[in-house]
């Protein structure tokens, strides 16, 4: 017999919600086994109650009317699928309001108003679970929040958007020019129609933002993130790179210096090809946490789909039902953003290794010319790669590869290689980062 | 204010226990802002009360008096790290019937009486937690009881013992033969004077004996386990693997079929290298999961270690504090092992590609009869490989690589081939494990 039986609502009947009714009609029972809680599918909420889906529910369970769940007062639990923030955020106070707890996959709608709701549902008494908004099933939430929890979160290093890294892997892999490699991606249902979100960076902003507030404990939108996405790389780019032992990885990073400054940034980066997280391919989302007793930790699967995603929604659901969650949702109290924004580094305060390739016209006195420029903005140099070309314009790709240099100083510097009558076209600047691997001989 | 504040004792103030006494004297404040609850280091218990440590107690703590923690009712956690299995099954069982809850990281024990253990912690209503058990700072017990909890966990493929993962990279890496790559591993600090339980692959047994109890519900023990360690492995059969695309690692090996049978293995094998445990190198530990609905979930970190298996148990001890590692452990309940038993599958049962290498003399026929004894096992080959060799001897390594073969007709087969004249030295014979990586192109 089942120590309790609790009772959950979903919104939003769209191919993550079939995976989460899916898994609560099939496996009530191992789920029960395991926890002494009888989870029980009480109703499904979605404005089409037509269409077929991936899973069949018994008669009766699915309605267009939300009130129907607000004014059941045996729903314990409401999951919110419907995305987006607008009418997703609306929901969610009604149900905090209607004294249900929230389990969420939402990352836009936590990203940019998160403390906004943890505040409502602290009021409420109730708590928010969002285990599905990062990494899909991978449980990052959970790790960062109990299994290091004895942990100061140094860093994060994160592939946390499946598409891009799914398209970067064919260009790197397969040579694939960036059109082909979305359109394949598309095909294969990894990217949307409109995939907008995902390739410029606003995606990884969005679950760097939930990331690093749990981590770092204060508040942080995606105002406080840099953002650049991987839409104008170009694979004679990442083929340079691999040569010099390099990989691009759309990165998303969040890292706490000791005097509690924050950087934060999501952009293309070259990292070490032997780095761990130049190894994740295709879809697979990975995250790399630096604690400060465990050292490097890193989580990695499947950031996206059905069953994954539904995997974390439906983790988040027991530990609620259990009322662990509860427990330590009481003390999520983030420090408001007015306190942190001030802390936050502007990314011209960025200290890093930089890939510069120009494309120079192949005579006399150009490497000279190049050196000169990048001497006058204090910039050395740790390699150059010219391969000889034999072509009829008379431009040749030259790559070099800086030393550590504080990114204005690089911008100047960009501007002034770009004005030279030798180089052609702009420059193109890709950032190195050199992951703090927890390396040991 | 805290909510509450919670009585810690540690028994047993070795390196681990300066740990977590490190944490807890010095992490305090930051553990109550996330989780409201104090944690209160009250008394440290050690036979040893005199050596200096790498943390310093206040004075009072330290004491070689088991019984002021047996007595003292206000302390809530004893947090067992004497290791062995006598002293500290005593200690634990203790610990439970004074009316405190154990916290441990004692794997020898857990994995020879865990369900003993678990089932006097029942009956005292008290729990026992074991996160530091396995894989050291990797959270991977919680992440497979609840992070997972939605999944019914397939498979785990796990490098969990990182002395024979330090010593088999620098065979690969470095080229070095076993006994120096041993004999750096104990200057390192990552091996015991005395390493025999982890090259022997016993303490990646102990380790896979609770990974599997735990995500098979069912009470698993060394015993059950097929056992072979890497102290045979020679650098030549690493490098003819590596050149044939494969690595060789020390996996711990749980798989559930459908119908229910379950194989356990530790031994050393090759995998192929571009996989993701192969990447795993040095001291490091990774867990890979397989779960229904969350597909490949990987996990990697440092295994062992002070800070790493401290950050551990003080995640443990924070969860217990909570409440929340009680509500699940209260679940824990194991299929006996008299129940079990008849569904483990021996390791003639298993089906497996293999490595094969003879030494063999280099003249006619020779090939002829190597294969004239495998077609009579029934064994197809997938791959060959002999370089030109010119020694004086006139004998030339033979590697082969066979289709899916069973593991019985293998052993005939090794058999068969030692008793030929061309072939001398026994045939070296090594497992191919074909991780079902969670691939999606």
């Amino acid at each position: 017999m089942a120590e309790k039986t609790v009772k959950i609502a979903i919104v939003g009947f769209g191919t993550i919600g079939s995976g989460v009714a899916k898994i609560l009609l099939e496996d009530a029972d191992y789920i029960e086994a395991k926890t002494g809680i009888r989870l029980e599918l009480a109703r499904v909420v979605d404005i089409d109650t037509k269409s077929k889906r991936k899973v069949a529910l018994p008669k009766g369970l699915l309605t267009d009317n939300l009130n129907s769940i607000l004014e059941d007062k045996s729903i314990e639990i409401g999951v919110e699928l419907v995305g987006g923030t607008k009418a997703a955020k609306d929901i969610q106070l009604k149900l905090l309001a209607g004294g249900k707890d929230v389990v969420t996959a939402n990352k836009a709608l936590l990203a940019e108003h998160g403390n906004e709701l943890f505040t409502a549902a602290h009021k409420a008494d109730k708590c928010i679970a969002f285990e599905a908004s990062c990494a899909g099933g991978i449980p990052i939430i959970s790790a960062i929040r109990t299994g290091l929890a004895a942990n100061k979160i140094k860093a994060i290093y994160a592939i946390v958007n499946g598409t891009c890294n799914y398209i970067l892997s064919n260009m790197t892999k397969k040579n694939m020019q960036f059109a082909d490699a979305l359109k394949q991606a598309q095909e294969k249902g990894y990217a949307e129609a409109d995939p907008a979100l995902d390739i410029n960076g606003t995606d990884s902003a969005h679950k760097l933002a939930i990331l690093a507030s749990i981590a770092f404990g204060c508040e942080i939108t995606p105002d406080d993130i840099y953002v650049e996405g991987i839409e104008n790389i170009d694979t004679s780019d990442i083929c340079y790179g691999r040569e010099m032992g390099y990989t691009l990885k759309l990165l998303a990073i969040a890292q706490r210096a000791d005097n509690g400054k924050i950087f934060l940034r999501v952009h293309p980066c070259f990292i070490p090809s032997d780095s761990a997280l130049a190894r994740v391919d295709g879809p697979f989302n990975a995250v790399s946490i630096f604690g400060n007793a465990a050292g490097q930790v890193m989580f990695y699967g499947r950031g996206a789909g059905m069953m994954p995603t539904a995997s974390a929604i439906v983790a988040d659901i027991i530990e609620v039902a259990m009322g662990n969650s509860k427990r330590l949702f009481k003390h999520l109290k983030l420090e408001p953003r007015n306190k942190v924004k001030n802390r936050i580094s502007k990314i011209d305060e960025l200290t890093s290794r930089f890939y510069i390739k120009l494309r120079a016209l192949d005579k006399p006195g150009v490497f000279a010319q190049i050196g000169t420029v990048l001497a006058k903005n204090d910039i050395s140099l740790s390699g150059v790669l010219q391969h000889e070309e034999h072509n009829t314009n008379n431009v040749v790709p030259v790559v070099v590869i800086t030393h550590q240099t504080r990114q204005d100083k690089i911008a100047a510097a960009i501007k002034d290689l770009g004005k030279l009558d030798v180089v052609k076209d702009n420059p193109v600047c890709i950032r190195i980062v050199d992951i703090p691997e927890d390396n040991v001989e």
